[in-house]
């Protein structure tokens, strides 16, 4: 088992990443408070990984409320959900909620917490790579709104997040792609030197071997904890955890969610942003195609859809939450291996990004 | 204008109270960010000071929501109106929302800003005696669910609350009243010389003079403040200020939201809370009657209404965020102006006071 501190002040946490950590009785005592535990899970997963979690508990109140599965039902009206099984369950302020499955659990899950009586405890037990990489860590929570995605939501930190690895080996490999899309990027902001590994070992964490799998969890978690401790609020750097997600936000949102996975629509997004850094003159035609191959060596897409047109991309990315001011910015590449968050750039050149697929 | 701080660190923000506060440009001018500002408020009170605000607020870019009015539309989807309204501004996390209104514009506003894009700046603008004496002042925001009142909620801070005793010269008799109920409460858990001066100067207040509305205004937001910066998030002390309020809010939901004021409640909650105090020995006879008096004498009722029974009470009280670890906590009277919280009474006297007013 690896430990990883997220370092928070009074709000500091750990994150366990191993195989089998789902069924460790031990592992929960330390943080659970009260008796009252909610088990925030989906449809999906409950048939997966319910019962297991459900018998490391057996010494609790456990109660649970399974939701759809997908982003699409990431709304108000699913959230409400939560609060009804915990009022139905009369679970009081010291109960703990724990979000069994991907980021659309955990963000749900987390958010409830965040304000049911105005806030309980909370434990993360992602189930994707995605997840595990990503969502679970940093303490943003959240749902969508018809007109934008997580613009409804809270900083709520968890207890602590259980990543346990045996839960990939269910995943389909669809989904574990979109999971590469986030490992990806910490290479592309922070650490031109993960970049080499996963383009030497991706073979291997394609192929789900144990070793690789805990590496790029770890390494993933030890930048977005790094950078998260540096900034909980995002009044600056953590900004930069958004590479590709202007873009993919707007993909995502413009397609309609449920239609591409989060990581297949950040994959392109991407793609899209080095390409504006290219337009810059900040990365070489090499390096672009670097990129875009190692995002389709991934099993990801590297083009945005047709159906989402240049004018629907600006449209769509005015709304974006990183927009400060009526200015839009941006999460770019000043070379590989470092990102940057700038609302300084010629807007021509992003419309000829915009419009370079030919659509 | 009196100006009064609360204390909380980084959170600190000033209550600023006077006559004519609304309508001075240079008050918003020093906690307004960027230039859009969305100001959130009720069908009442719109057509009495919107116009007043948004002329104050001629230099920036205002937008507006009006709510229907009433405890009763306390709900999600109301709730979320307040996005809609923002999404469609298009604006970002720079905005500022203003409270225009009473309690339940307060907690609905408070609750979007802490949510909006995961937190936006917000001011406090209460228009009733309630609002201004308790619910803008402390940080506690929420709707309400349909198995229990404030159930969905944060606590966020205001950047400034703005109280402008011009506003109580519309007030309706009754809710001036339910606003009294928590001045009233002030006195009996923290201040017993404030008790004798309501005593004396009740007809002043309730004939709105307003030296004597500016000080009821001032004193209570003192007393909450103090309690507040001790215990913002309602670890301890803070409890006390729910003084009433846990047989209040059985009342609330077991008659339906909206047939009665928060306020008369609470009022009819300290009565009973005062006759459980009798019955443990902490209160006489006399304390109790002056306790009935004082309230009724401020135009509120003194007993429960006999729709909701001795055990629809229990039951309503059982799903309370006062209950810790199964155990239903109350605020009550060690002697008149000391409140204290306690778990630590026989359940018999309990069902001795619910059983008391012959149903």
């Amino acid at each position: 088992m690896k430990t990883l501190s997220v370092a928070l002040g009074a709000r500091t946490y750990s994150i366990q990443i191993g195989m089998g950590l789902l069924s460790d009785p031990e592992l929960y005592r330390s943080y659970l408070q009260g008796s009252q535990v909610m088990i925030v899970t989906n449809e999906t997963v409950a048939p997966l990984y319910l019962d297991r979690l459900r018998q490391a508990l057996s010494d609790y109140r456990v109660q649970e409320v399974i939701l759809p599965d997908g982003e699409q039902y990431k709304t108000l009206d699913v959230w409400n959900r939560i609060f009804d099984a915990l009022l139905d369950a009369r679970f009081g302020r010291d109960c703990t909620l724990i979000a069994l499955g991907g980021g659309v659990v955990g963000d749900m899950a987390g958010f409830a917490a965040a304000c049911y009586q105005r806030g309980v405890a909370f434990i993360q037990a992602p189930t994707t790579l995605l997840a595990q990489v990503d969502s679970s860590v940093g303490g943003k929570t959240g749902i969508n709104h018809p007109a934008g995605k997580n613009m409804i939501g809270a900083f709520y930190q968890p207890r602590a997040v259980i990543a346990d690895t045996a839960t990939l080996e269910t995943l389909p490999q669809r989904e574990l792609s979109a999971g590469l899309a986030e490992v990806i990027k910490y290479g592309f902001i922070r650490d031109a030197a993960f970049l080499d590994w996963l383009e030497t070992h991706l073979s291997e964490v394609l192929g789900r071997e144990s070793d690789a799998l805990s590496h790029i969890i770890l390494r993933s978690c030890e930048i977005k904890a790094e950078i998260v401790a540096a900034d909980e609020l995002e009044a600056g750097q953590r900004a930069l955890l958004n590479f590709g997600h202007t873009f993919g936000h707007a993909i995502e949102t413009g397609m309609g969610y449920g239609q591409w996975l989060h990581g297949e629509a950040v994959a392109v997004g991407m793609c899209m942003a080095a390409d504006l850094s290219a337009r810059l003159g900040w990365l070489s035609g090499a390096d672009l195609e670097r990129v875009r191959r190692l995002v389709a060596s991934a099993g990801l897409p590297v083009d945005p859809p047709p159906e989402v047109s240049a004018e629907r991309f600006l449209e769509l990315m005015a709304v974006d939450k990183k927009v400060l001011n009526g200015q839009l910015r941006l999460v770019l590449l000043r070379h590989l291996g470092k990102g940057l968050v700038t609302g300084d750039f010629d807007p021509d050149l992003l419309s000829a990004t915009l419009h370079a697929w030919d659509r």
